[in-house]
């Protein structure tokens, strides 16, 4: 990492450079966190797909959308280092370089702010526990993944 | 899986058959997605370790406390089918057969309560926002994890 990205980062995220490598990690590390996240997140999305489409049980669904819900708040913008749309963490990186490109800045803001909004929503109407409303927010959530993965993610793995 | 299995694990978390296999995965699946959320915690603890030794940002370590707690809490028991202790997700799972054994049933539910408790104990701590409670308590969520590690995981990735 450049000086003046770590410098960046480190304001950004308001700790020393001294702590700011155990926080961010190497490039491999990011990027398995990344994908570590996201699989917890499918696997929550799953949960509550199966609750929506078969027999509706509450506590599940706000099990599995808490989690969705504190991954989203969870500033995962610090695993995402210039340079690392290349490299392995479980598996090759689908991250396109389009993320990184000053051009798209507004559109990723929008796009990761759309998700924290609607998973934060999903928490509330899954606590609220009415099967309707969660399967309708659920379909909202997956729209607003969906967004980023069609700018910002290989539509293949590469593996 | 074994009829009796899923019958038995169909009571136990609630819910359908057919929605069963939606929620719990093929055996791969429940691996991986172990193996995610396992990192997804790993990287938040590195995230409060970060803080009780440099400079104590609070929302960090809130945003990492509330990752831990939402994912300690997702009952992911679900996720250990019999026979689970061999295959890969990510990789080679290192889950020790002594998990599934009737006679460890009574310290893996100990082990698994006290990390529940002090994960939990973990978020109430963060967002009251003392350095030195967090410090301590990230001591005792750091032993509360060991003590499952040390009993049911194997010690080296076997890759």
């Amino acid at each position: 990492m450049k000086l003046k990205q770590l410098v960046a980062a480190t304001l950004a995220i308001g700790i020393t450079s001294t702590t700011l490598a155990q926080v961010i990690g190497k490039q491999e590390d990011q990027i398995r966190w990344r994908q570590s996240a996201y699989h917890t997140m499918a696997w929550s999305m799953g949960r509550i797909k199966a609750n929506v489409e078969g027999t509706y049980n509450k506590d599940q669904v706000v099990e599995a959308a808490n989690v969705i819900q504190a991954i989203a708040n969870s500033k995962m913008g610090t695993l995402y280092q210039q340079g690392s749309d290349k490299g392995k963490g479980w598996k090759e990186t689908r991250l396109k370089a389009e993320f990184f490109k000053p051009e798209n800045k507004d559109e990723l803001g929008k796009v990761a702010g759309g998700f924290n909004k609607e998973a934060n929503e999903m928490a509330k109407v899954a606590a609220a526990g009415d099967a309707g409303a969660v399967k309708a927010q659920f379909g909202k959530l997956g729209e607003a993944c969906k967004a980023c993965h069609d700018k910002f993610r290989q539509e293949d793995d590469k593996k």
